[in-house]
């Protein structure tokens, strides 16, 4: 009985002392190369690779770290226990002893610094976007090919335990061909008036991910996207940032599929984060993730006694976690990143498409979009 | 709102490049003095704690493991890349450096190692149980006492996101007077016989951390047990193991409270973890955790795609670093340990009674268990 | 206490010997006037509106069952101890005794009939639709309205607990303003070719139901639908029905609500009818229905023990017998009937724009629609 | 496929106008032989089965309702449309036409009306209990055998869909051995304490519907009982009433399975009843019943729109029914009606072997008790 197996074996472990399965991934790790690792830009995101990379990575060193402000460069650098600073991404070029580099650095020096790195042999993690064009991006993809060094972008979504899991259901067949996926991706509440100025539009700033997820759990291409949006929750997103807070995108793939995605800037309840996928032999599904399974009964109502995770970075702690950690592995074992360039650019270019049809009012073609 | 307020310090923290709240516990720590520890014990649970000690709890810094087979013992240092390593505990007794100990050791063990490791002035964190006997226990803690070190005896539950959720609940005021708790706590599989053979009995070995639990919730002490039990799962854990499998375990506390408590050594769906409190004014309950959220809908069923988490390990996970990091906390900032040496041998008591009560087919006072 | 009320109502009950709450229906109804009724069509709706004025609606009575084929007009007379049967619905006409009328004959024959029922001074219990074509519909709400009789359409659904409950929700404030619904609604499987190419396809058949359902819960008119459909469930669905049997619409409502529509002609697990209402405070939503509450937790999964209902007629009963009781209740207290021959001419327009939409592949404006 | 078949039946049923299977219970009703029936008691359990007979039996026919009270007997006759009604129980004895009777009188009044309508030759369903003493009870059994005529004892939970299906499943397999039995049981408030003190205890009053459905699902009869209890709720109901309000009562059966009954006379979040039956190869688990399925989310908490039903008689609604239907339909097929005198006096026996072990505090072995 497969149960009876999974639990025997950690006595058979035990009595053996062999090192338990779930530290497998540490096993003489010491004795081993590890990956002399940089990380471009010390802000939120930059904070979270830089933790996953020294304490839950046991294969990765930290060797430099880069922040224009040189406060945040060297604080963080002391923070983490890593030997070098500096305020110039050109000191991570320079050194011969990185090999790899977590690009978290704003989206507008992305394309330049993967450019240089890739020439000067770097392999490269990058925050998405690759670049702020569609055409800098291809530049960005043929740079990185040339120079062929290994390149993941960040979808963390993907190595989210119920968006993977979903995915190889998929995968085995359980749902059968694909008929429909539904995604809601609601945030919290509005972010500043300056970040939405900034965001290049909704769909370019929080559908762009959904875009990734309709493509990644559809298993093709889009071929053609319907948008509409309004600002409902602020007036002045429209007023000032000239932007909606509350879309509805209808995409179809290439192979069929269709693809509802609800975004909206604002969401009560919390951070709201739900797939569902049908199809011919039936559906996967999974909703929000909780901080705890405690619920309370009482006079007033019957309910969870938390809220879901409100913020994405604590909903997607463990994505941030798989995500580095995968790609430390691939560079170590010379394999594939399980996203790629490509998948940048295909995500982009449906926010650019589901801009276009809702400001021309009509069905766009993907193929309408060309770098 | 308080969901916006959550929010927008993203943004706040993002703008003024201040580390964000959740990696907060490492502020300064590379400038702060660290925790030196030491772990005894090689094996399963000292490899979790080493690896906790080692990635996850930044003010601490692994200095020594000791394990009585050097191969052991050598290899883990090698893992953690710790410095010095030893099978003899003794050599940490004469280390100065060494402020705080993790004893993982074989049961037999733990009393003449706490009594030892209290006289040399260290902090102990000492895996369950304190000693053998009710009376070694009592000894143990008066050596404590006596060396004025700290002791946190591990019962991890109480350190769970679900467990420690439910307390906060109950403190809340939200069940008001506890009427009822029931507790569900079954293993997957039965162990080997000769796990069994050794266990103490499974009310020593499983009902134990049902008992302390059902102290936590009900916030009192025990003060009569009636215990049922039977051989049920497999006939030569009674004809070999001379114990049950099966156990229907009835507690009274002194605060009025009633706690009913299942245990059984083999459950099919995985390792089933539940808790119940109820009382004047409402209820709260959880679950069992699984490692996903998806659900599949086909023409078979509508069910999990996954079974509940099948390991301890892999359910307390969170509950191992959370205890470990506590410890940590408490001996770095001068606080007591949230469990005690007491908290053991209350419940080791309570496993003596249900023991006394199942042999005897009657119900046991807790006055009747002396040291 | 609410709850505490709630329950003792029901000793006070018991010892004053008051009828209890939940027969006030019946109250005296043996002295009250009964309405006298009669049923045109005996098929399988026409039975289940028979069986609910029969047995479930103490205040009225059959008087006579029409059916064009002599031996059910006179089986379903005997089956439910009705007086009278006939094969032309004009015997009903001619009764004065009739006061309402349940329209259960083939589509083609309703407006015809209701023309004829209103002039007699007949109340008429519809099913969808009030005619073939969208000017016939409004023929007939002219002679309904100019002969002062109550109509009411057949929109069970606006009756069943759930989507009255979510409609009571928003009505409550709990939703805020409505930014988008989510309408699930697929068929167990396909119903013969047939039925298909009898049913002025998928939107006239299946999806006019949901469109009534996104303007119950939005409260507001649409404005403009965008839909989207293939055939991916059989081809012949295509190749002979001249169909598609899987559909996604987007609605768009005058308050600036929008409506995502999946509707299939297969769902594997059984009848899916589900539904969101998400909006400016939070979101109320509900799932399937099932036979039973129960669980299984085994070694393969953790599933409902039943699949969710399958039949329409199962999923529905509550809401088929709430229907019929409401518009007797309205016909004896002379109120407006809760669905009107307008909610049927609003759902028509809506799936000729639909399927307008789906040919002509753009955004069509329900303006556009017009008798 | 098994859902395409059930779905196209519908069909199928449609186009060849058989009569729904839905309604199949009442084909040529109209034609065979109904039941003539007579109700005694005109109380609240004695309107639900008047109504059940009246208006969801078509084989029933009630011809007779009888109530000390004259007003309640002709107020009863005239909702329900009954020809007679009497104060005296006597005339149901008198009358020939009356093949079977429901007895809804007070308690203390069974035993002397089942054996006067036993020797009249009627058929009898009876409300618990059968009798005041096991004695009494003993002797009606024997009455009822002697006569030949059928009685079913109204345990109603066993005809609930959630105990029906749960039942189902163990007798499937689904559970292997049963090992546990947990059974929650608890009522929303005190009932009025001349209830209580009327009541002949907790035990006799409300834990011996729990009696039953662990026979039920167990099947296996008890062998010791062990109870505990105590005066939480309300001080007068220990003080006035001589009674406890919570208990846990631990049952041993004579199959080796264990079972926990925790019933309490408050739940403030309404009519509290769950059952989970724990065995070799997994478990079955049933929740409360609710109104509905709908679900809120906004910034206070994720909850259920309503709490669990209240009342036990909106709980039972469909289980009141299916017990009358049922015994309605042994009468008339003469089969054995699923629950029997025995199943009555079996609970009676716990209740007071519960009730001894409460006062004397030691386990109670069920041979201990005799009538």
């Amino acid at each position: 009985m497969k149960s009876c197996h999974r639990w025997l074996s950690r006595f058979i472990n035990q009595s053996t002392r062999l090192v338990p399965s779930s530290c497998g991934k540490h096993k003489n790790f010491s004795t081993e190369r590890k990956l002399n690792v940089a990380v471009i830009g010390g802000g939120r995101i930059g904070q979270v690779h830089m933790e996953t990379l020294s304490f839950h990575t046991p294969l990765a060193k930290p060797v430099m770290i880069v922040d224009f402000i040189e406060k945040v460069a060297k604080s963080t650098a002391e923070k983490f226990g890593v030997e070098k600073y500096s305020t110039d991404f050109k000191d991570v070029l320079k050194d011969p002893n990185i090999e790899a580099v977590w690009i978290c650095s704003p989206s507008s020096q992305h394309s330049e610094q993967i450019k240089a790195l890739a020439s000067a042999g770097k392999h490269i993690f990058c925050e998405k976007p690759l670049a702020i064009t569609l055409k800098e991006a291809e530049e960005v993809i043929s740079a990185v090919e040339k120079a062929k060094v290994k390149m993941m972008l960040a979808f963390q979504r993907r190595f989210d335990p119920n968006f993977a899991r979903a995915k190889q259901c998929i995968q085995s067949g359980a749902v059968g061909d694909v008929y429909a996926v539904h995604l809601i991706s609601r945030d919290p509440a509005p972010p500043p008036m300056d970040y939405i100025k900034n965001s290049g539009g909704l769909h370019n700033d929080m559908a762009i991910h959904d875009f990734d997820i309709a493509r990644f759990m559809t298993g093709s291409e889009c071929e053609e996207i319907t948008a509409y949006g309004a600002c409902r929750v602020d007036p002045k997103i429209a007023s000032e940032g000239n932007d909606i807070d509350t879309a509805i995108t209808l995409l179809k793939f290439k192979n069929g599929a269709f693809c509802t995605v609800d975004n909206c800037r604002q969401s009560p309840s919390g951070y709201d984060q739900r797939v569902e996928v049908f199809g011919s032999k039936g559906l996967v599904r999974f909703g929000n993730n909780f901080p705890n399974n405690v619920f309370i009964e009482d006079a007033q109502s019957v309910r969870r006694s938390d809220l879901p995770f409100n913020f994405f970075m604590d909903r997607y702690t463990e994505a941030y976690r798989n995500e580095t950690k995968q790609f430390v592995q691939c560079v170590l074992e010379n394999k594939e990143p399980p996203t790629s360039g490509r998948d940048g650019t295909a995500a982009m270019a449906m926010a650019i498409a589901a801009k276009k049809s809702l400001l021309e009012k009509r069905a766009v073609k993907l193929s309408e979009i060309t770098p």
